[in-house]
């Protein structure tokens, strides 16, 4: 299953929600294309980028010429089109639904209450002022963490819920890179920063990584 | 399963999150303590409310003492805690993986890309200005129900994917809601409309709705 279908991923290096796809990609070993769209220069607003994704956002998934944008709902429909060994599935098969559940209000936290606040849109209708965007992102990453490092003291062993790599995992590593960007102290963090640095260590985290995939001329 | 369960929601009833999980509830015919917490006088930020969610938000649910926050992981442990007919399943377990992933498409483009952003705290944190504010939250309602539409034009039959409720109508409904609060014309947004007064026709979508959560007295 999945062994005929001509995946498109278009993408930025620095898009926290492109480098969960990404990331998801690696670990279950689906072959994509990789298309760079640039949120600087205005592309990722064009009429052919908003045709792939009417938000005007990344990641969006081409499928055989049919397109899916969020980054969650892509992590989803890949989980259950590549079936993979259990080691690499993100939603917890093996857990509890209470575990599972802890896991989705771990992402959810991320990806509704940090990520879409501090992003560049927001930022720039706050204010014009660099100083100002930049306050107003560090807030809401420093906010939504100290929630989540919170509920990790409850579920984390290795990663987020336990022992198994799961979607919360490819949630947090790309927030807590972002937080370090927007220099918010991870001092009182101190599982967001361990969980953070065991997974940067991995192969999978490393190739999907905004390093690997920046893009050598910009 | 579920029946020896003590299930507590903190809620606000102009909440568009607690409406998705109370809307849920009732479909599903969970039986729930249903709690007030109130967003407009800092009960919400109490040390008493953030024990519950530490991001100091609605919903929150309790589980014989245990909490969970986030309302798309709240209706995930519902929808596999409490088995219920199909037609009342609201993840669409005979759809096909791309129209679940579409259903998760529409859902976190609201939960993620709207919600958080149209919300009371970012509203403040933007401007004192309650113009300015009313601005900002027209703003991002605007701009993602525009692309939701989009989507709809593909998916939607009698409900945003087909003719099965799911999901991606409890989280449409009361973003609709909160756009004619914001004065946000639905003109341009036909399918939008069509499904909102469609669904709030129907006796759970009433039950759980904010006239009938309102406080009396408040």
């Amino acid at each position: 299953m999945g062994t005929d279908m001509n995946l498109t991923l278009y993408h930025y290096w620095r898009s926290s929600c492109s480098w969960r796809v990404r990331w998801a990609f690696e670990l279950k070993g689906i072959s994509c294309r990789y298309v760079a769209v640039n949120l600087l220069d205005g592309e990722v607003d064009s009429q052919e980028h908003l045709q792939r994704n009417p938000m005007g956002t990344v990641p969006a998934l081409e499928v055989n010429g049919a397109f899916l944008g969020q980054s969650l709902a892509i992590i989803q429909w890949a989980e259950e089109t590549f079936p993979a060994p259990k080691h690499v599935a993100l939603n917890l098969p093996d857990g509890s639904p209470w575990e599972r559940a802890k896991m989705h209000q771990i992402a959810e936290t991320i990806n509704a209450d940090i990520q879409p606040l501090q992003n560049l849109t927001p930022q720039q209708l706050h204010s014009p002022n660099p100083e100002e965007q930049k306050k107003w992102a560090a807030h809401w990453i420093r906010d939504g963490l100290t929630a989540v490092e919170k509920v990790l003291e409850e579920t984390s062993g290795q990663w987020c819920i336990g022992d198994q790599l799961s979607l919360a995992d490819l949630c947090l590593i790309p927030q807590v890179f972002s937080a370090v960007r927007y220099e918010v102290s991870l001092e009182k963090l101190p599982i967001c920063r361990r969980i953070y640095d065991a997974a940067r260590a991995t192969p999978a985290c490393t190739a999907s990584s905004p390093e690997v995939h920046q893009p050598k001329s910009r």
